[in-house]
């Protein structure tokens, strides 16, 4: 059992601020001991530097020890049982099986990227041979590879207390590539954030990794974060969370004497399209499997589905009849905290009373910081001409869009800002029409989906959980999937280096151990 | 022969404006016939519009046609025979040999990118197949490719009037990855410009691309790039140029309502750093492959050795001293217009005037826009102490600077901005001082060399033409190579689509003739 101390970590060593915060059970309404460390800007300019300090030997020590650390570390968050799993109950309020859930994506999503860092492709080699003979001028030796960018600042996310937090999904890209991290924990669940560091902390030590690979700093307050992002020995950022906080960083990052990338995950409604073959073919089904991915997670998931767009007729008012009949079916939830619940009742206010929507809401939730979903119906008309039913609400609630035509349908999707995820149901009937919203749909999201829901994001190859901006700040990235370890690279070309200087991976006798490209011919 | 007109393309068709423009021949200061068109911002918005209506189908049309359009391109170019390098001789006075060498790398780099996009490995296809009987959840099939990001600005460099222009790299490369492109001409060769510009629209018409695929907007003042750029069809931007250039576009695409990506290529001095056991071996052979570099294209290469850095000592005198005695051979070069040459002028003035600084200047040109090298020496103390001396003097210019211990060598790297090159002369005396040097050489170049010099850029798949800001906006791209392709597409996932509204690339049939993951495992 680890006992928590609510101080940092700079690299290995712990460290306290004078002053302190604590932890909420949103649950209850309590704090929760101990008290939490609020670092200050020497703690901010520590992590940075034990960072930089690292950076370099942790890209030397190669892939393979790297992905002996990420599989050490989903071992040691296994290791932590119980306590971990408690904990983040108490502080998020997620149920247990989910929370588990939960544990396990991040666990294999850890195992993923070890399995990536190995696998090298994400390396780029490349070599174009030296042509002496060539006329009319020789060629040199070229070697490319792509290399670690540096320290990385990673946020972590309320909602994903583990899979998008200190171990989640930027740490492990970023950790792949042979970036150290330093994490600013979500103030929401600083206790999960200490017992991950713990673990992340002793796999380092166990795999010989150098110190200053990982730190954690703790704060409720935006000052350590943005002084981190403003430090010049930090080389990127990731970020999961709102717009505002995003754009936020993005701004302090281009101001920079030397700008840096910020890779942030900021907000999208996930429309979902029914088309009308699959609305007759299924429409109540369809109401109900609406419902339960709009309430999964409370609704606090980033794809969830808050903007449904049909044409109107009986047959979307028997979706619109099962999602409401399956929204008063819904048990109230307990949100991630009492900011994120007083937000989502204040946003459902507010699109109740806009003109010209129709509001369905069920009993207010009666329980501390829970939700009720809302479901709202509008027209197309009024929806086009009121930004106001465009923004995101964080929880469930969502906006059934009622189309006169499907150039109605076609025009809304273009005015749509970029989003994570677009969804379309359709039948064989419907092929033509679903065919002609497809480059739209290309164009406004990272992640489209037929005949499915946007919640439920796989931890695979060929996920994209990304999309144009605001969805994130750079529309050529994912945060989830092999793929992300992309963000945190950048290539080098090596002209005529003497052997023994090349990096290992680039050297003859190495060479044919990693995937590679010679004079253009990929070999595997 | 073709007939110049001055006037723009939108898509195919031409297209003048009321307020005209002259080149001018440097080498006489002359102004060259005909009158230029100077695009209002109405010919701005016709182009961006013909760019994005002909972007869904160029997209569509897929790689094999594409290439086909690069392969005509070139064909085209070649065509113009001496038209093009007689007006490309006049607008710019550089020798015809340098500019025929310079059309045939502008050939070849068509012909590699049209290669490099039936080649698809940079569509990065993945499959992760549908596991329906997963427990405790099926996996649905996922399906990535990267897609182009849309129409592309790109801006034409003075310096290389066909391979950094029209139909230079960022062309070949965004017209590869399915982009079409709307080109902001140099107004120092606007009679270039629109010769290739024909031969784009010839090739174009030949293969049967969209209309809109390619337009030219001719304009010897910032308003319309800057319009350019901020229109909202507009999605990405390349650009080579100066720093000040650079930062403005960076600016106004990061201002917009939605911010777009720019790949601008800057500026550097491209250190050089000379080893004692090199300086020992070779300090006059070294000393003369300096001045080589140096003075190549009258030192107007972005890749020009502005610094060079060593130890004091009588090598080094030697060493300066065969370089002096080198530049005092070089026959004076005509710059390519007035205002770049007036800046060489004033920039070595400055240079001059500094506090410590010992200059070796040759008698100055005295042909018209005509340069002479110059060469300055100075300590590291006061290059570190005088943010003057650090500043790329764009023409033949360079700075020595005298270290006294390797510590200082390696302050001096610590302290440089973000570089395209760094080069370095060792033997095997020098290993471990090389070896020393090394991490700090790859954190701050794109490209490094040994025992070379940085001017002469191969194009090829290994190839790194970039670098940490504020040698490039983006340190994570190349614009020369293969790789370049990269900085035009963004991944897009499909969620359990059926076959029929799949992108052919992605259908089971059509997968195994392209590259791709199936499940994580790489299938050529």
């Amino acid at each position: 059992m680890t006992e928590l101390t609510g101080e940092h970590f700079i690299g290995a060593k712990r460290r306290k601020s004078a002053d302190k915060f604590y932890a909420a059970n949103p649950a209850l309404n309590e704090a929760i001991e101990p008290a939490i460390s609020q670092a200050t800007a020497d703690d901010v300019e520590c992590a940075a530097m034990a960072a930089a300090d690292a950076a370099e030997a942790y890209e030397r020590i190669g892939a393979d020890r790297r992905a002996q650390f990420l599989d050490a570390i989903s071992e040691h968050i296994l290791g932590l049982g119980e306590t971990l799993l408690q904990r983040a109950h108490e502080e998020t309020g997620l149920p247990l099986a989910r929370l588990e859930g939960e544990r396990g994506r991040t666990v294999g999503q850890l195992k993923l990227m070890a399995a990536e860092a190995r696998d090298g492709v994400w390396m780029s080699l490349r070599v174009d041979p030296a042509l002496p003979d060539r006329k009319p001028a020789p060629r040199s030796d070229l070697r490319m590879r792509k290399k670690a960018l540096g320290p990385v600042a990673i946020f972590g996310a309320s909602n994903f207390p583990l899979a998008f937090s200190v171990a989640g999904g930027d740490a492990a890209s970023a950790l792949a590539a042979g970036c150290p991290i330093v994490v600013k924990a979500h103030p929401a669940h600083p206790g999960v954030s200490e017992l991950i560091a713990t673990a992340i902390i002793r796999a380092a030590e166990e795999t010989g990794m150098p110190e200053g690979v990982f730190s954690l700093l703790q704060g409720n307050t935006h000052e350590a974060g943005q002084a981190l992002v403003a430090d010049p020995r930090i080389k990127a950022v990731g970020f999961t969370g709102s717009r505002q906080g995003g754009l936020a960083l993005m701004k302090i990052a281009a101001a920079r004497e030397t700008p840096i990338p910020v890779y942030a995950e900021m907000s999208a409604i996930n429309p979902v399209i029914l088309l009308p073959g699959a609305l007759k073919e299924r429409a109540p089904d369809l109401g109900q499997a609406f419902v339960a991915s709009l309430t999964l997670g409370a609704g606090q998931f980033c794809t969830n589905p808050g903007l449904v767009i049909a044409l109107a007729g009986p047959e979307l008012d028997a979706f619109a009849a099962a999602a409401e009949a399956a929204i008063d079916e819904t048990a109230q939830q307990v949100m991630l905290t009492s900011s994120i619940c007083e937000s989502y009742k204040s946003g459902v206010e507010a699109l109740t009373s806009q003109d010209g929507i129709a509001a369905h809401l069920p009993a207010p939730a009666s329980a501390r910081n829970c939700c009720a979903p809302a479901l709202f119906r509008t027209t197309a008309a009024r929806f086009a001409g009121n930004h106001a039913l465009q923004k995101e609400v964080f929880g469930p609630a969502s906006v059934i869009v009622a189309c006169e035509t499907h150039e109605e349908i076609a025009a809304l999707l273009t005015k749509l800002e970029g989003q994570l995820t677009i969804s379309i149901h359709c039948t064989e009937d419907d092929a033509s029409r679903a065919a002609a919203l497809l480059p739209l749909m290309e164009e406004k999201a990272g992640r489209i989906v037929a005949n499915g829901w946007p919640t439920g994001v796989e931890v695979c190859h060929a996920m994209v959980h990304g999309g144009p901006f605001p969805a994130t700040s750079d529309g050529r990235t994912t945060s989830v999937g092999t793929l992300s370890i992309e963000r945190f690279v950048r290539p080098i070309c090596y002209q005529d280096f003497p052997a023994q200087l090349l990096p290992p991976v680039l050297r003859d006798d190495m060479l044919p151990a990693a995937p590679h490209r010679h004079d253009g011919k990929w070999r595997f």
